[in-house]
């Protein structure tokens, strides 16, 4: 067996590296989304609120436990990005990754579809509506709640964002106090729990250009068709645009903030022995 | 009375081990069942469809660390069937282990029964019925909702057991990433949680076949009857057949996109050291 | 300041362990009862069934990490005695780590009734009442359901308490596999609220004579007066009596079949050495 | 790029761990806040009591992990006197870090306000009201309950603090058990859920003068008005004056009851090595 699965294997590092991008966000698309199939196909008999805040973050979390020993498990362009800008991840993979990701939350969404095609069609009635009470489109990607205008959505993502980026950097950052090994994954999907049930209720917290527009992609070609570009005002580009300058903003505030002091208290040690 | 204890002890191995695996899947199901009973005939005042969650998540994680140290706590047959396929447990435990995990379940179920006896008469007027708004055969294992197909069933079990199987095997690789001893039954038990919340409200995420199989048998010798192997149109097979074609599928994704390519790098880091 | 207070010390160990058994199980009561009164007197405005049995485990949880440190926080009689009964604990102990538990959870559900003083005032129209709609007493200690027979509760008390001590031995036995030091008291939290979701409905899963004894006292005192030990038909001595059953028997259980077997394989392995 | 984040770096000790101290309350009102405002103004769709007493442990969670390097994460004044009481931190910080946590809380506070602007628009018509339905100054600080009389929230306050100061402190306390270092930022904010979920309903568990004062200012400027002072009898400066007191009383019991004896202990062990 272990022979024939060796023959199989891919031998290069970067098509790995992208394969491992490509299942980590997969599965988390597949569990996050499905939280959310599972109580809207419901009506909320199996599931709350604070149930499909637990998918996302659990989904978080087993697909970076796939992905991390590979790839390391960005599973989010924004954060690939962020760590090009400090230098910490080639300039020249962010692209494989980010396409990576989007593929796999594009596959992950149509997995969760076949997954719930029962459920979705008797929710439905069969009409595949991205408004109303039988709407099913919220299910795979964020749509703006009826109070928010076009510059609240931006604020809401900006800071959100930003806030995500400053914690996920900050729990990598071991020289801000080390963190047991199994348990960074674990964070971070508490952190995306946090986002849920502190910033969700505007736009969703999507956060993650990928995880957004894959799916939005699958409902386009699915039969939700044009409406899901066009809902929100045209919606569509916010959660592509806003969490690169929120991710930014948020890492450069804890670079400038907190990281940078550790490198000079380090300094001072060294001279102190020197 | 260590003296009494070590007397009464077995000395065998392999019945040490069977006997760890009914005891683990006993308490998962003593706990899992129990938390569904006590929803149910609570009529929702003690506990919603997340304690039943909960319960089931937590029900693993005690039969885990309950059954580790002695035969590894499979709790499973599929798990055990996946193990196998890889080379990594002996095929000749497989129908022991598997027998153990059945007569753990069949028990478990028999004693949520006995503990909830008084409510469970109580709330179905001491009718024991499969379906309608007086069922209690749902608190033992897994009937299909309404609106579930055949063939939606059987892709529910299959993509929800590869997604089990393709975590569970994640989470036991150290070479992806070490965990801390005791975060291990945690993380299983977070996985059975997610299952609920992102796929249970197909047919109730079974994954198991033994524990959808055994607490069947109970509830049809008690007094259920024919009606548990009859209802959602012959439903009892497919929890059986599907997780078995799930939990390979989910193994070998693994073992082919991200398992193999460890071996490669550390032959790589072999080869510069060599 | 470090001065004075190293002179107010109590410098006899068994008084200092039992103010720790004494401080531990008065902090689980504070937290646990004050969970159960903030969702009654606020009729479900600020909690639910979940929130009261988060309150019960997290009371376990910070109980166990004030006492720790000093007398490895029983905090049950039960505890105690089957750690007496396998030769784990000087038997001495055992009735003044039991008189320790009593008082803490008395005072414990004392300061419960001061804190929530008001609440339960208006909650309640100034009349504390054991059973109906205005009913408080259920903050404090366990009463039946109305379904529960006398032997359905002593069935559910011994299964319960069984459970939850085979479980606790488990997690303390070293052998049966290491946790980091840290998670054992937050999974003896999460056992408890395992017992509380899927064994709370029946009668409220006392599992602790002291903790549910104390607060019972507590109320008649203070003016809930002989219906606390007149209600369900006398049900006040189940909640002691059955937990010492069940604890023995889980407790041996998992001697006889888990634990033992350990000593076994080390001794063939010390065998092989020698 | 990390030339230039260096160049721009503060080089004073003590301006960096007010800026941390600073961005960790920030961090922990923007969280916690921003979970009130969810589900005020989405009159609970998007979550409901938990998720808020979830937002706010996870809030102080990732405002530790993201201050503990630099300061060590007090994010309290009172923890902050606590520790000065005690010796273990210098007096002349304290009015410092106080002041870090009055701006950090104020500006948490205005951020929640931005990202929340359409919503507690809509919601509240336009008026920014203290007490009735469409109240919505209770998303940034604590007012008393209606049945709470004064001396009961004063009570309240001093229990609760001290209960908060106390387990902190034995969490902080090495000698009574060692804690994987990761795990220490997770417990606070357990013990801060345990705090919401046990001693909410009474006046929301302030527990934090600087957390409750920060966003009451802003109310203040924001156009609540007079009326955030005015509420409740003048409810305002309870949260300031009794955390210090109950908080004081905790952390004394703890070094009376609980940490000397394991000096004692410690010395013991020494004199027999002697």
């Amino acid at each position: 067996m272990e022979t024939l699965l060796r023959r199989c294997q891919i031998r290069s590092q970067i098509v790995r590296e992208c394969i491992a991008e490509f299942l980590g966000l997969y599965i988390a698309v597949l569990i996050g989304s499905g939280a959310a199939a599972q109580v809207v196909t419901s009506r909320g008999t199996h599931g709350d609120y604070l149930t499909i805040q637990l998918g996302s973050a659990l989904g978080a979390v087993f697909g970076i436990f796939v992905a991390r020993g590979v790839s390391g498990a960005h599973l989010n362009p924004v954060y690939s990005l962020s760590l090009c800008v400090l230098g910490r991840h080639p300039w020249k993979k962010l692209p494989l990754y980010s396409l990576s990701h989007l593929v796999g939350a594009f596959l992950g969404a149509a997995t969760v579809y076949l997954q719930y095609y029962d459920a979705i069609q008797t929710f439905s009635g069969g009409e595949l509506l991205v408004a109303g009470p039988n709407a099913t489109a919220g299910i795979f990607c964020s749509y703006p709640a009826d109070h928010l205008s076009f510059w609240g959505g931006l604020v809401d993502q900006v800071v959100a964002t930003a806030l995500f980026l400053l914690c996920c950097v900050a729990l990598e950052d071991q020289r801000n106090g080390p963190l047991p090994d199994g348990l960074h994954p674990v964070l971070v999907g508490a952190l995306i729990l946090t986002m849920g049930v502190s910033m969700g209720s505007n736009c969703g917290f999507p956060l993650n250009p990928a995880r957004d527009l894959g799916p939005r992609l699958f409902t386009f070609v699915a039969g939700w068709g044009e409406e899901v570009f066009k809902a929100g005002g045209g919606w569509w580009w916010v959660p592509i645009v806003a969490p690169f300058v929120g991710g930014l903003l948020g890492t450069l505030t804890y670079e400038l903030l907190i990281e940078i002091f550790k490198d000079l208290k380090k300094k001072k040690v060294l001279w102190k022995n020197g």
